[in-house]
C-alpha cells in the first residue's frame, strides 16, 4: 500500500535576529522555519517552489498551527522533519517536528495548510505534476 | 453573571517589511501583530507586559493557531480585536481577529495559549494581581 | 530662504518581536522603524508610497546607515524624527533620528538614499508630482 | 608580513519570508545575512559567537552600512564574502559582498563595526583569546 505521504529532514541553525529577550527564539519564527522546511521539500521532490509560481501554482496558506515545547538558544543546530500530502484536491498540508539536533528535545511541532491557486489567488485544483512529483518520488522511496 | 473574559480593540497599519513577494503579508506577522494586540490588552489592563515581566510573571507561548482568511497589503489599515481570558489557574488564552478597518473584510484570525511562568521558565500559578486586572477591568466595564 | 527638506516626527513602541538576546533591539529593526518613519512623512505630503507605488514610482534603497547610539527594550516608546530631500534629480535621502520618547535618550540614528524608479525597476526622474509634494508641504510649512 | 584580517564564504538561499512586494529581498534582511556571514565566520576561527557571549564578551553594533547592488529573489542562492579585522583594541570591523552565487551578480555589500563589551554593556579591551582566534587562525591560513 502506498504511504500517502513525501518525507523530508532538515537541519538549521538559530539566528540571533530570531531570539528575543526572554533568550528563546521569537514564537513567529517557527512558522519561518516550517516555510524553509517546506522549501527544502518540494525542491526534494523534483520541482522547486520558485518553479510552481513560476508555472502558475502559488501555495498560500490556509492555516497554521505550531505547539511550543522547548527551548531553541542562537546558534542551537535544530533538526526538521516535514511531511506533504494532498488534502483533498485543491489543498495541501504538512506537519513538521522541529527537535534539538544533539539531544533529540522537543522545540516545536504544528502543521500549516496551503490552497492551490493560480497567481490571481483564485483556488484551482492542483496540477497533475504537483501530485505526479509528490506521489512520484513516494514511489521511487518506498 | 460576569463575562469571563477582557476585550480591546487595536489599529495597525501594515509595514513595507511585513509584506512579501505574493503582495500580501508573510503568513508569520499575523502572530507579530497578534502580540501587539496582546501587549496593548495587557496595558489596558492597568498592568503592561513589561510591567509584568519586571514582577517575575512571564507569558511564553504553549500553542498557536491562525486562519488565514483574506489579503492585507502594504499600508493597509487593520483592525484587531482581541480578548483575553484565564484558562485554568496557571494558562491564558487570547483570541484575535483581525480584520480590514475600512471594509471589514476578514484578514486573520486565532488563538494564542501562554503558560505563566517566573522567569527561570517554571510555570507558576497566575499572581492574584494578574487575575484581579483582568476581572477587575471586566467588572469596571460591566 | 526656502528649507529644501520636509521633516515629521513619529511615535512607535518597540515591539517583544523587535528584541535579541541581548535585551535591546535586533539591530535590523532600526532600517524596519526607518521605513516606518518614510512611509508616515510621505504619506504626510499629501501623496502616500502606496499611491505613489500605483502610479509607477518606486523607491528601491540604494544605500543605508546605521549608528547605533543607545538602547530600547520592549515596549520602549520611541519618537522618530526624519527629513526628506531630493538628492539629484532622481534620488531622494531621507535622514531619521530615534531618541527615547521619556528621557531624549539616542538610540540610533542614520540616512537611506532611494532611487526612483519605474515598476521594472528603471531609474527615472522623480515625477513632477512628487517633487513638488515635498516642496509644496515645505512652503506650505514655511 | 601578515594580514590583519580574516576572511569566510558562505552559501545561503533567500527565504520567502525574507522577500517583500517590489519581488526582491526587503532591505533590512542584508543585515541579518551579515549577521549569519559573522557567526559562521567566528565559528571557523574556532570560537564561537555563542562561546564568546558565554565567557562574557559581547560584540553589539554601533554602526552598520550597507549598499545595494542588485536583486535576490526568492530561493536565490546567494555567497556571502566576510572579512573580519579588530579596529582599534576594543572594536571589531567586519566587510561583507554578497553576490548571487551562479552569476556572480553583486547583491550587496557593506560593514559593521562593533564594540567588545562585558555583558553589562562597558566597552572592554578585547579579550586576548578573540584577538588570537583572528590572528591564529590567520598564520594557520597564511
Amino acid at each position: 500500500m502506498s504511504v500517502s505521504h513525501f518525507a523530508h529532514d532538515l537541519e538549521l541553525r538559530v539566528r540571533y535576529s530570531e531570539t528575543d529577550q526572554m533568550g528563546t527564539f521569537y514564537n513567529s519564527r517557527a512558522l519561518e522555519w516550517f516555510e524553509v522546511a517546506r522549501t527544502e521539500l518540494l525542491r526534494a521532490t523534483g520541482i522547486s517552489y520558485a518553479q510552481m509560481e513560476q508555472r502558475g501554482a502559488l501555495l498560500p496558506l490556509v492555516e497554521a498551527h505550531v505547539k511550543y515545547e522547548g527551548r531553541a538558544r542562537y546558534d542551537d543546530l535544530l533538526h526538521i522533519r516535514t511531511t506533504a500530502a494532498m488534502s483533498g484536491k485543491a489543498s495541501l498540508r504538512f506537519e513538521c517536528w522541529i527537535t534539538q539536533k544533539e539531544s533529540g528535545a522537543a522545540v516545536a511541532s504544528g502543521y500549516t495548510v496551503h490552497a492551490v491557486t493560480d497567481p490571481s489567488g483564485k483556488p484551482t485544483r492542483a496540477p497533475q505534476w504537483l501530485v505526479e512529483a509528490l506521489h512520484g518520488t513516494i514511489e521511487k522511496n518506498a
